[in-house]
């Protein structure tokens, strides 16, 4: 069903890097890995490690960016969502650590995650504009803090050197008469027999982090790239079809089209295809590698201070995830 | 800002109920308490525990269940919220486990994961409401799937007696034109202040499974119960102010209210005082434990077939979660 459009706003947008940067030629010498295998294999150059940060401070300061853009105060924020592969512990959600770290007033907004790991923000995103669409929230604050390198399995070359630390927030509200942003249209599908592609099959319930059975290995990412990158390239041409024929929006119309930075082969097949401009797909992989959920925001945040991305830009979030699910939103800057 | 009723209804409602019932007098023998204190300091005389089913099994037949009484087919669902504190594994989300072992048709419906604990049901049905109210979604089928005992502390007694085993999921449409379903209000506020009175440190990044240092009680439920409820005691009260003046519903108008089932003490609290009539609070909570986020959409399930809750019969959903977060939301059935 067509949506129409929604007078909503991406008010503020800021991120947190680590300083600590990790080059790829470090990793090779670490992991034993023969050179040049990793700029080769991921398209990753340098990423970012942490380096003691934990998820709620790198989340907090990459909010108070992006509350400086939108000019608001955290004492503005009605709902803050949490869109992170990486909480801060199991219970409660990494959002009410925000609220507090943040200054963000006691009992004033309301605080929850979602977790659709590479899609966490995206999902968000379409919650948040809706629920200020409809009323509920006025100004809501979207995070997506990851220390993915705390799960790399460094027997598991490809996924070990893929991951970098980071994080990133948006400011989402109502655009005001007059302006231009605007959601255009979302959409999300998930296909479940790639559920195994992509997995971090500890710190739940199947393998308990008490059971005597969990090995750290089932606490490590596994993922099958050359498998993701299979089905991914299979999966995402019928879905931009689908995508354009719903939203009216051709591939071309893009000003700029945010992927998720997954890998260096998946950006290259988006790049050379679907009648994108080439020019016009964002790529800052070789120097962040992929940060999960925050890779979309931080590639949006940094298209922004790049200038790449300004007011009344027609922009493409576009991504995979695991589950496997495959998801793009496009909207108005 | 005040929300017009929205014409949404929850078509099929389901659980799961593992078959091993475990009674308080069991457990004071097993974990050395004396008798009588767990069904006095608690309210639960018994409790389901699971025995080898997993968090998407018993998801999957709860959702079964709702799909039945809705007269639907899992090829309908556009989309699955997974709702639950205990996840089965930390990537990916539950939901796209339960679209597989539902049936429901790869890349049909878009799956994602919610985590605000007790209250994760809650905020989901908000979610998918509002997805529903804007034609984004279609059919949405919500699951929460709890596997509480997995992190019991048997040396904190009040927490490792309280809690079940259990799942319940709904079905969230559209009201059809004559029928009287529909949303009438909804309201999250989360008290930072209160992060730590109900915890499970562990799980995530602060505590990860493989670093040396995190201890086997760090991936267990710490709670403070006295300091939980007092702090409730405190500001339920302003909520249900705040909640009647915005719905303009009074407390004594809803034909039932389905609360968390949080403690024995928190659910007499709340029959007591506020205006509800006390005949009309559902309470299972000697029979099912706390079930985590299954407590809520478990009670209205288990309220629905008790002929407590008839179609057109306003509900007030109503709890408290980790967070420390307040929720409500009311509906007409």
């Amino acid at each position: 069903m067509p949506q129409h459009p929604l007078a909503i706003k991406i008010a503020g947008l800021g991120k947190y890097l680590p300083e600590k940067i990790v080059t790829s030629a470090e990793l090779e010498e670490q992991l034993d890995i023969p050179s040049g295998w990793v700029a080769q294999t991921t398209g990753v150059v340098s990423r970012r490690y942490a380096s003691g940060e934990t998820v709620s401070q790198m989340a907090t300061s990459a909010a108070q960016s992006a509350l400086c853009m939108a000019g608001m105060q955290p004492s503005d924020l009605d709902a803050i969502i949490g869109a992170s592969a990486s909480v801060q512990q199991a219970i409660p959600c990494t959002a009410a650590f925000v609220q507090r770290e943040l200054g963000a007033p006691d009992g004033k907004s309301a605080c929850f995650d979602i977790n659709a790991t590479c899609l966490g923000f995206v999902f968000a995103l379409q919650t948040a504009v809706h629920l200020i669409a409809a009323g509920v929230y006025k100004n809501v604050l979207i995070f997506s803090s990851e220390l993915a390198t705390f799960s790399r399995n460094p027997k598991q070359w490809e996924s070990a050197v893929l991951f970098g630390d980071g994080a990133a927030a948006a400011i989402v509200t109502a655009a005001q008469p007059g302006e231009a942003s605007a959601l255009w249209h979302s959409r999300f599908v998930t296909y479940s027999s790639g559920a195994e592609l992509t997995q971090l099959v500890g710190g739940g319930t199947l393998h308990h982090p008490n059971d005597p059975a969990t090995t750290p290995e089932m606490n490590m990412f596994d993922m099958d790239g050359p498998g993701v990158f299979k089905k991914a390239a299979r999966l995402v041409p019928p879905f931009l079809d689908e995508f354009s024929k719903t939203s009216g929006i051709k591939n071309g119309d893009y000003d700029q089209v945010i992927p998720h930075q997954a890998s260096g082969h998946g950006l290259k097949l988006l790049t050379a295809r679907f009648g994108f401009h080439p020019e016009r797909v964002f790529n800052h992989i070789h120097e962040r590698g992929n940060c999960i959920a925050a890779s979309i925001p931080l590639a949006l945040t940094e298209a922004v201070e790049a200038g790449r991305v300004k007011r009344g830009d027609k922009v493409l979030l576009l991504g995979t995830g695991a589950g496997l699910s495959v998801g793009g939103l496009a909207f108005t800057f």
